[in-house]
């Protein structure tokens, strides 16, 4: 079997372990509604959003940021009982911690929360891009992604990805109820992912849907800039469906 | 604005040209009924369920294999008035020359063929992965992507890229009649994107997306990896849909 070969979606692939397992059903998840979500960069564009749609769904969530003033007062903007805290208060309050900082700064600050962050289920949220007068490109990453480099950076923190597709226009909107897409999870621990994509469809019209490994996880950050060209061309939100599951 | 801010999808982004146009309506596109395709590396799975669902939509194919034999064969069993060639010659009689080879032969035959693609629309679909016993994984490409390995070897062609995240199994399967999955297409001409766009959207249930420049091909080209993760855990043959577009 050449690598092509296993290129088609033939299920099989050329790897030795061929998916014996039997077909896992994407909404048998655990309950997260008791878990404290925190949201690192909570008061940017995307962290403020999801933490909007998350306490709507009724989940605790805590948005961080570096000045403890400026969360509290992005806290009482978003009400839902949603407090605010310096990030590394936020991260040692929080049971899962949303990353959703900026490129530039994503390093800098995992590694000033390494032992906050330690022992924490990790979300990293982060799209390494770049701009110029073409629009968006990807990124290259040293550590292969956003996501592996916050595992290197955090050596004692469960890390997983996702949360990558979603249009803070959209997550920010009062008048918008649903959201209409899938969060592709990425993670090495089972555990781990279903806790994350339960946490995606705690919020209405989201689905979690596992999407590999973090080792694949360059390129989910990435299409963050094709996602941005379609946007463009056809003067939307785009979101992603993953059909068939 | 930093480009984290950017990264979000507001739609407008860092880049000099906001979107001035209209948005585009997606199923505004080409007739390209009166197009010959050609599909170099025809009798792979890939490149085969391709031509049968372009032939079974009413559009003039023609396989290209490097044994004109096993073309003939490969066209005869696909019906439709689907025809046989070597790939030199399949190449020269297409307006439009998908190549669906493996990624270990990718380069090799399209130095090969350079002269026979000079002037037509090549569509590459070629997803460079590599596979160990956790499963499969992007390769990194010198050129960026396999698109833009092409655009760099066929350098009197008009390159784009579409077609990566088709499951052949769906493609092959004759009790399947509607392909549920919209189509990522790439490249930097807008003239050429409109119809490889509109070639995808003849194939029912199947629809032709602008997804961005040759650049930002490899997150597309690598996101095979995950939807073989995802097809694995699910069982399934994962496609994509596109959300408000």
């Amino acid at each position: 079997m050449t690598s092509s070969d296993s290129a088609q979606q033939t299920g099989t692939g050329a790897a030795k372990d061929p998916a014996k397992a039997p077909a896992k059903d994407p909404w048998d998840l655990p309950d997260v509604s008791g878990l404290t979500v925190g949201v690192i960069g909570g008061t940017g564009p995307q962290g403020k959003g999801l933490a909007h749609r998350l306490a709507k769904a009724g989940q605790k969530v805590i948005v961080g940021s570096r000045s403890a003033e400026r969360a509290h007062a992005a806290a009482e903007e978003l009400g839902h009982g949603v407090e605010g805290a310096d990030n590394a208060e936020t991260a040692r309050r929080s049971d899962v911690v949303i990353v959703a900082v900026p490129w530039d700064g994503h390093a800098d600050t995992l590694k000033s929360l390494r032992e906050d962050l330690a022992g924490k289920l990790v979300v990293d949220c982060v799209n390494p891009l770049g701009f110029d007068k073409q629009g968006a490109y990807a990124l290259t990453v040293e550590e292969g992604s956003a996501a592996q480099q916050a595992e290197a950076l955090l050596p004692d923190s469960r890390v997983t990805a996702a949360f990558h597709h979603l249009s803070a226009v959209l997550l920010e909107d009062p008048e918008i109820d649903e959201i209409d897409t899938d969060v592709m999870v990425l993670g090495d621990k089972r555990a781990d992912t279903d806790i994350v994509q339960a946490l995606a469809g705690r919020i209405p019209g989201m689905r979690g849907v596992f999407a590999g490994r973090l080792r694949n996880a360059h390129q989910v950050e990435g299409l963050v800039a094709n996602l941005i060209s379609t946007n463009r061309r056809y003067k939307a939100h785009a979101g992603l469906r993953v059909t068939d599951v």
